[in-house]
């Protein structure tokens, strides 16, 4: 479905960690070789936007050199003279709370040609009197477009509406859910107490159906932990989600597994940049390119290839026969063989 | 000579401090009312563009929320459809050496209305591995114009060349000399070693010699010191300028002096916020809206009118018959009736 009018085509990433190890002097461009190698591959995919899983940033105050960098390239590669194919319907003044209040594409003042949403992660999450992220910086030049801002409000439990980008491309309408971090112990107390969290649906239309809506969330949480409280289950979500994006994970989970009885499938792309020494992190990392045609969606996992190649292996000292785990010299001495 | 074609008009600011008092609840926002008032200003005289002498931020490492003030009115005021009507003709890539290399309204997605063109101060200088400026960020999203940046190189003394923005109006040709805060003692050394510090001039061209050039230097040093060797002299200056915009001096004094004997005028904008309990700062300040045409030029001041008031008085306590120096309740009474 390549060229078709009514399908919407999105590629998914997350977890892009922007800054990491920069004062590292191997891996210091890891995170911009392979935040660029993703909006490379949205130029050559020819998307219609890049979606983002929160944790674009890896420090919540970037340094001047990785804030410039990050312009850097969304300012390449976002801005051109290619037609933007969609429109977001839905009030945008709710959807992006900054000082200019649109999706932004349609600033006159810009020739935006990819489009960028993101929510925000951990890392990035927003600070301060003004409750402001890295991303609203991004957010301030016009490069993202950055949703799922909550304002949680008191000290108590709080109330949350997660009002969606509605987006219509033809005869295709996709309500994007986004919700950025928020402490897990937290949002699973929300989950579990009625009225806290409202998913705001789409109005009916004239010809236009609550159920013809494809539904998306994009999310960025932990999610299966020993300790529940400090995780989300995946019930919470509500039933009426077709497709959640999962950020936070670093593992590449990008295949969608369904979720029995809920009726939507999970992606979880994992981080673009390897951040921790756990078997999750050496298997190969993908993105996804979501294609979305009415209620039907293909998948397509793209595989990135700057990524550095991150070996884990386990090494059980008391199976190996020549080691005595007593004997530093000689555990030494046997790593040294193995590495 | 307000619709003249060959005159270009240039508004004239310095050391906006943004940022400067953010978190005192009462003059948090002071600075950026002032640079709001310039930047409308500018607008609002239809000039060609905003020069700004340095301390655009207060801080080295300016906070989020002062990030996206600056963004956000720099966005608001420079992004119209209004067309440049000048063109820079040296090398841009020499000029504005950043990652675009090209004048900012020359960026084909950008609407440029309103160009603004900065050096750094003392206050914003570059710093760290890649040598960036807070306003590297501004230049990185295309909203300013940072020139005179240099780079200096080892321990020693250095060897610096000033390459001017060469600026054409009609028939009206603007040298546009750049230098960025450098520590006095430094550039002062630098001026006194030969060949440190090169001015380059423009190429003679068919129809244009050198001499028909206006020479205008910007610069972010101490004036006038007791210890000579932490200030600019300014007879170290070359008398080929024309026009010299003093930054860093916070009292306005922004009629053009003449520097006797050197050829050229000095004009001092002042801060367009007071940072330092000294009288100088209590004086009305004002940005100056300079017209050239040809080798003529005609400075025009314009009292801000955002900037908090500020009073400034000596008190001599043994000139006061009813107080008493050492008796610090008489003193404490003597100053609630005065303030």
């Amino acid at each position: 479905m390549e060229d078709d009018k009514d399908t919407l085509r999105i590629l998914v990433a997350t977890d892009c960690h922007l800054g990491y190890m920069e004062k590292d002097e191997i891996r210091r461009f890891d995170s911009f070789e392979a935040f660029e190698e993703i909006c490379s591959l949205a130029k050559q995919k020819e998307v219609d936007f890049v979606l983002l899983g929160g944790d674009l940033f890896h420090e919540n105050k970037p340094s001047r050199s990785t804030l410039v960098k990050t312009i850097e390239i969304l300012r390449r590669y976002c801005l051109n003279d290619l037609p933007v194919k969609f429109q977001v319907v839905s009030d945008q003044t709710v959807n992006f709370p900054n000082r200019f209040g649109h999706v932004n594409y349609e600033d006159p003042h810009f020739n935006v040609g990819l489009p960028v949403f993101t929510i925000h992660g951990n890392h990035d999450d927003p600070a301060g009197v003004d409750n402001l992220s890295a991303i609203d910086i991004l957010s301030a030049c016009n490069l993202v477009n950055y949703f799922g801002k909550m304002d949680l409000g008191g000290s108590g439990v709080g109330q949350i509406a997660v009002h969606p980008v509605l987006v219509k491309k033809g005869t295709t309408t996709v309500a994007l859910y986004g919700l950025g971090n928020i402490r897990d112990e937290r949002l699973n107390r929300m989950f579990q107490t009625p009225h806290s969290v409202q998913w705001m649906r789409p109005e009916s239309q004239e010809g236009l159906s609550v159920s013809d809506w494809f539904n998306i969330l994009v999310l960025h949480q932990n999610r299966i932990k020993t300790n529940p409280k400090s995780a989300i289950n995946e019930h919470f979500l509500p039933r009426f989600l077709d497709f959640v994006v999962w950020g936070h994970e670093h593992e590449c989970l990008i295949d969608p597994q369904e979720v029995p009885g809920m009726g939507f499938h999970i992606t979880q792309p994992g981080s673009s940049v390897a951040t921790s020494l756990i078997d999750g992190e050496a298997k190969p990392k993908h993105v996804l390119l979501l294609e979305i045609k009415g209620n039907q969606y293909r998948p397509n996992k793209i595989p990135l290839m700057t990524v550095r190649p991150f070996e884990y292996a386990e090494v059980v000292l008391k199976d190996e026969a020549d080691v005595d785990p007593n004997d530093q010299a000689s555990v030494l001495e046997h790593l040294d063989k193995i590495v």
